[in-house]
């Protein structure tokens, strides 16, 4: 089942170099290679795996890993094959090791595939990648280690900062703006068209022209086919302030502004001109009306409604129409007796006036 | 901030063109250039402004703009630097030559940039935008001013009207027709297979070849990364009518019709073989059960489910299984006052039987 | 309005090569050649019909089909124009043409269109189609009869097995894996981070890197616009069995594991780590919580939300927080009704009180 485990990363350190860098003592070959992570269980030659739980020593004596992350304390009962770094918390350091190797996959490519486009006076810095059948417009201007995969579609006038990841397919419309450190999701949509249509006497809509941009801040992350449109006036911007994190398929309307450090869990609306405060957590499918200012720290759970502004912070809310979590709960279990209460009040009823006015459920 | 005013489209006018369009006089150099529009508080030179609120006259006066659009009974108090265009009302205007320098800037795209694929048989019209890496399969035919952004896909045999843009990575399956007149915005997938799967004895499915196609008429806008499947038969389409404007991440099923001018807002999913009827208007995260039909005029709430067929037009309705408006939020007020209901009750109870047959809310 | 019938597939067989699939007798020439199927009142040369209900016979004799699949018992009435095909059941062998013709019209894309990537020591099987900005990456095993469609992007050390489709524009990250007999259409991600941030002191979250694959098994049919997110940790898969369709816009988290054969509806919502069944049935718009459980052969209505584990197999679930269907069914009548309980507790207050502790819905 798990034959991705044979997936191999052409990273290429020693031991001695990653000993350095997880500040660990080697004892054995620090001379041989090593180009992948894995379990002490599944790890083969070539491979680094770590030992914490004491559960698992036996494996140390079998494993086929070219070396071992352990405890500098530990004390082996057999002979080990493997090289040992020892390290102060085995699984913290593992941790930062898988962290670094996440940090190499996504930063080793480099450089320039064909055929790409590039237009006009466009700008980009260094240890860039831009992939086969990347496209990127006129004027932009693109800074150092921007990852740029297959099948991206960058307008003109766009304007991205350095260390920043756009995913196959991520497609940013003209005059979008965004910051150092994002990474972006394939086949997310940025700076489309708000949705703007003044109705007609002839009961037809004229399209109301979208001028303005998106503007996403530093350190902002955006899962996979999502959409966030652009502002409708001319130098305006719909914003995701920084450390914003957005998952999967959500719909951000024009003139939105969603404050830092938000974050927005998958398939959630937010309606024109709608104002999210900062550090607020909005749970999955949810949608949020237009014009509406949510303040700081609130939380909305899952599939909520949320149709008017909040004003008190760190309020928790849920409902079609969303109210206070905790009262949602007390009516919802309730909504599920109704078939009950109705059954009480008509014994009421029938003791009091001889007969029911109740109609039931069915 | 707010750095995208910078952005400068390469559009440029003489005053004196952009007076006659807008049927003003001009009062200082009328062969002066103008690239762009902006507000006159943050006008530079070779753009243009406008000045309609009195509240902003003292800008008028320190503007860099080139040109501002004003009044024809504006009295200057100071000198001004801005050559002036005299109009009847400066903000309507001013909102005409929004529309024209969105239309200039949407249209402006001319040409065939390499590589681009198109295949055996296809056709095109005059001032044709065909994108790299744009790809248009055989025996289509596509109209004048069609604007094919990069990563387009165009199946076989599609047909697409005049003055229809495909926005970047729009995908349009084998068979589909386009009107004249539609825009359509990134990642939209127009003509995919409907989801039709029949259960077998052994618990698998069969698929159910989908043969039909889509077909979108004039008029039409569609969001981003919405999905319009195809019809199931060999002869049938799901069909968009003309003027309908489809939100982002919508879903539209296989056998679908959408009548006339119909808005969906964004998130909304039809199941199969419904039909939405003329000018209604679909909030956001609608659900649609398959195989019913929808009055025309008809307003459906947020994140309302229509389960059953609604005959009578003009109706307003909301609710997870949807019924009239009003009637669901009173009935919603009291969703949130049941905790109080119950007690109501309980309270009757003790005093007709002495003890209560409620258990309550927790 | 039906002009796509107009659409030619460039099939072509002989009447006698159709007749030797169906098991059928000729009457006429056996020679003619048919490039597409077609109902009998509007079929063409060149095309074949058939005729099974009684009611359509008059179409027979004037059809210009080149062919028609009848009864082996018709007994003609006037003399007919078109080579007859006789077989025991018209409707029956007509279906089977269908399913023939669309697996014609899938898999008639055969070799490599330019430009195309392919990257260092990818392997593709026999009678592949690669088409024009397809992107395969490094290390990959492609299978036989795989169908690549425009700007379909294939990471690094990703196995697709034997004829699998990949729709226009399909994403697969590095490290996917895909099995045999798969259709994934237009716009899906498969492979994208899952949503995993660990909130940090000062407010700001830290990403969790996400180190796992997705494993889609044989047989399963994705729609459009869809994602699928990877497992997180290393070795890990998020894993969709064999049989399962899902339709379009649904969202997958990281470490989803989807049962055999289940089938789930649009803009569906399963969050991270849950495991759904064999043979479930998810309807439309529902969300799942993270870290649950659904036993086989749950059935979950439109718009549902499922936050705790399903234990028994076989039970049918409703509502926002979801509970027995029918059940839901019988609240949902109340809670239309709730105005109407108002009044009825009113008034028996009225009569035991004097007077209502109710303020009512408005």
């Amino acid at each position: 089942m798990y034959l991705w485990n044979e997936y191999i990363i052409k990273m290429e350190f020693t031991i001695r170099q990653i000993a350095t860098m997880l500040g660990g003592q080697v004892q054995g070959d620090e001379h041989a290679k090593i180009n992948m992570v894995a379990k002490i269980q599944d790890a083969k030659p070539g491979q680094i795996a770590f030992l914490a739980n004491p559960k698992y020593e036996s494996f140390i004596y079998t494993t086929q890993a070219t070396a071992v992350i352990v405890n500098k304390d530990f004390q082996p009962k057999k002979e080990i094959n493997a090289t040992l770094i020892l390290v102060d918390n085995p699984y913290t350091s593992f941790t930062a090791l898988l962290e670094e190797y996440h940090k190499f996959v996504t930063f080793q490519k480099v450089g320039i595939e064909q055929p790409s486009f590039i237009g006009d006076n466009s700008k980009t810095g260094a240890n860039i990648y831009r992939a086969a059948f990347s496209y990127i417009g006129s004027d932009c201007t693109i800074g150092d280690n921007v990852k740029i995969y297959p099948h991206v579609y960058i307008g003109d006038n766009v304007k991205i900062g350095s260390n920043t990841i756009l995913h196959a397919n991520v497609k940013l419309y003209s005059g979008t703006s965004v910051g150092n450190n994002c990474e972006i999701h394939s086949g997310t949509v940025i700076g489309s068209d708000g949705f703007g249509f003044a109705p007609q006497k002839d009961g037809t809509y004229k399209t109301i022209p979208q001028l303005g941009n998106v503007m996403i801040e530093d350190n902002v992350s955006i899962g996979a086919n999502t959409v966030i449109d652009c502002a409708t006036m001319l130098g305006d911007s719909t914003i995701i302030h920084s450390g914003v994190k957005l998952d999967n398929l959500i719909q951000i309307a024009h003139n939105v502004e969603v404050g830092k450090n938000t974050v927005i869990a998958a398939q959630v609306g937010v309606s024109g001109s709608s104002k999210i405060g900062d550090n607020c957590v909005i749970a999955g499918q949810v949608g949020i009306s237009g014009h509406i200012v949510i303040a700081n720290n609130t939380i909305v759970g899952g599939k909520a409604g949320v149709n008017k502004t909040v004003k008190t912070e760190g309020q928790k809310l849920m409902g079609e129409i969303a109210f206070d979590l905790k009262d949602y709960f007390k009516s919802y279990v309730l909504f599920r007796k109704l078939p009950l209460l109705d059954d009480r009040l008509r014994e009421l009823e029938k003791k009091i006036n001889g007969h029911s006015n109740g109609n039931g459920a069915n």
